[in-house]
């Protein structure tokens, strides 16, 4: 047990009992323990012995002037979970001290107790630095006395190579999904992704552009089409594209949103998909993938396997084992369903419409 | 700065250290640590006297052997954090001593520079409780040296009276939809809604009795239908209920899902919503009330002002400021929208085709 743990077991001393003992009001007493406001030197001493003789520190309250709020749940992303802690979230961020509120899932009864303890007496052992986006960021400054605390990147690329930073390998995703439509047959391919400002855009596409380039098949760069990561950019680029080039016989889509929007507008201008245009998205996100017929091919970035080596290689640190450095990327697979294959019963009738 | 900031300032010890030292291996030295695993006393004790002079113990390893882990995130609901988080959870589970995942949400780089050092150093102060419903639950029994931590229970009702809980006003909601459906001229009334073993479920239910009953608006218990959360059994229980009770001029709907199979099936039969049938559902889920027309009115629970109820007064606490007791209920809300009501163009059409 840590000198943490025994002090905790005493008898709680509150603010309250500070303030009474040293007699001043709540807020007087919080002041001066958070060396705040203006108070007389005599009042700010008064109070710190008291605390110090009712042994305060080793209660709950903050030796800095920040708290720490655990969320224990066992539901972290429901439609009650996530308000609830949105509105605390808030409310704390208005207080006038920093409050930090961690959030932790416990999966049963069992589960909880097992962890509630060391919940209560550890600070943190590692860090998991997970980003928004896999573009490139500066690594996040540590406070000086912890540099050295086990820590590690996921899902963003950072600036110093000495950081561990694991991420999808978008640029193999965009390889897996042209190789896969070239495998259908398919000559005349077009993207229509997110904006020019994810690096995962441009990885995608290089992706694309190799493989097209080593089956010797030209590409123009007036078939790739950027805009957000929307339904709606993916149907009003997919009527662009037709327009302008009516030869297209397969969409690159940057995201499994994109391809919805995609797929509607080919079949709104009367196009059959796949027969006539094959479909392939990029993300496997469920509530996208079956939202339209046919339902969507794509390419899965293998996320909870990214979660899965993140917890492996930042245990490895805090055991103090030897652990790589840099970025490492893992491979993307395909996910095949009806949007880029034909399906076997219309394969004569696709022949018959194929290009000519 | 308390006595672990001091000392995890110090160099950074490793268990590869304190194996070496002791002329261990890593699995050695961490059985002897966690005072797990069959070792020799003499063995064990080499393994901690080294670990003693090495100051082992103020590195990020824990005492106990607990390992907290903390995921540091903007993005704590999306399709991308949580599959990783759940891997991430999956894999800790496996190792061989406890792991937990902290998820905290940084909101920008600034609250992530003024929170980061807290959160290091900090073990927990306050805990709230989230249920997964809102029925009975026993207290979460708190290790022994933590009975005094400032706790309280959200969604979710607690036997023990001195816990302090905070609920959404299901009774009143029910009160709420009722009276919403009898202003809209609706006095044949039914409800399909939940599993009996919700609470929420009687005490919706309730507050419809109650105010029916205020109203002299005789009901029959055969107007409850319980089932499956779920749009299926809303489009089921609203056929069963057409065919067994053609009378039925208005649904209070226990979920908005439910609402949306109800509204689907009112449509198939051929029944207008809400011209014939006035249908209210129950959460204000954005992602059912406006995924059939008309868009549902429904009962808000306002779950992030349960939220920030929860933080004001986990603080007072923290504060060792006085806070109430038992069981707090929060009023549900309104909100109209058109399944309710009779939109006012169709007045006239309506009048013609209410009850004859």
């Amino acid at each position: 047990m840590s000198v943490y743990d025994e002090e905790s077991a005493s008898k709680t001393i509150t603010l309250q009992d500070v303030a009474t003992a040293a007699g001043v009001t709540v807020g007087t007493a919080s002041k001066a323990l958070n060396g705040q406001g203006k108070l007389r030197q005599e009042t700010r001493e008064r109070v710190l012995t008291a605390a110090r003789q009712l042994g305060f520190r080793t209660r709950g309250l903050p030796a800095t002037d920040h708290i720490t709020i655990l969320l224990l749940t066992s539901v972290i992303h429901t439609r009650f979970s996530i308000p609830l802690l949105t509105g605390l979230e808030q409310e704390v961020a208005q207080y006038e001290r920093p409050v930090s509120v961690l959030m932790w899932r416990a999966f049963n009864q069992e589960h909880q107790r097992q962890h509630l303890e060391g919940l209560l007496t550890r600070p943190v052992d590692g860090i998991i630095f997970m980003a928004d986006d896999t573009n490139l960021h500066p690594p996040v400054p540590l406070p000086p006395e912890h540099q050295q605390i086990p820590h590690l990147y996921v899902y963003g690329r950072i600036t110093d190579h000495r950081e561990l930073c694991l991420l999808p390998d978008d640029e193999q995703g965009g390889r897996l999904a042209t190789e896969h439509l070239l495998s259908q047959g398919r000559r005349e391919i077009a993207t229509i992704t997110g904006p020019l400002y994810f690096e995962a855009v441009h990885l995608r596409a290089r992706g694309m552009r190799q493989v097209l380039l080593e089956h010797d098949i030209p590409f123009s760069e007036t078939r790739i089409l950027t805009g957000p990561w929307s339904i709606e950019w993916g149907y009003k680029a997919a009527q662009q594209l037709l327009e302008r080039d009516p030869a297209v016989d397969a969409i690159f889509c940057g995201s499994d949103e994109i391809a919805c929007g995609v797929i509607e507008a080919l079949q709104a201008s009367g196009r059959r998909v796949p027969e006539d245009v094959s479909v392939i998205g990029f993300d496997n996100w469920s509530s996208m993938v079956y939202r339209v017929r046919p339902h969507i091919t794509t390419i899965d970035m293998g996320l909870p396997e990214l979660g899965r080596r993140a917890g492996q290689h930042l245990l490895a640190m805090i055991e103090g084992r030897e652990t790589p450095q840099g970025a490492l990327y893992q491979h993307c697979t395909l996910v095949v369903r009806d949007s880029s294959g034909v399906p076997k019963h219309s394969l004569s009738l696709k022949d018959g419409v194929q290009k000519k």
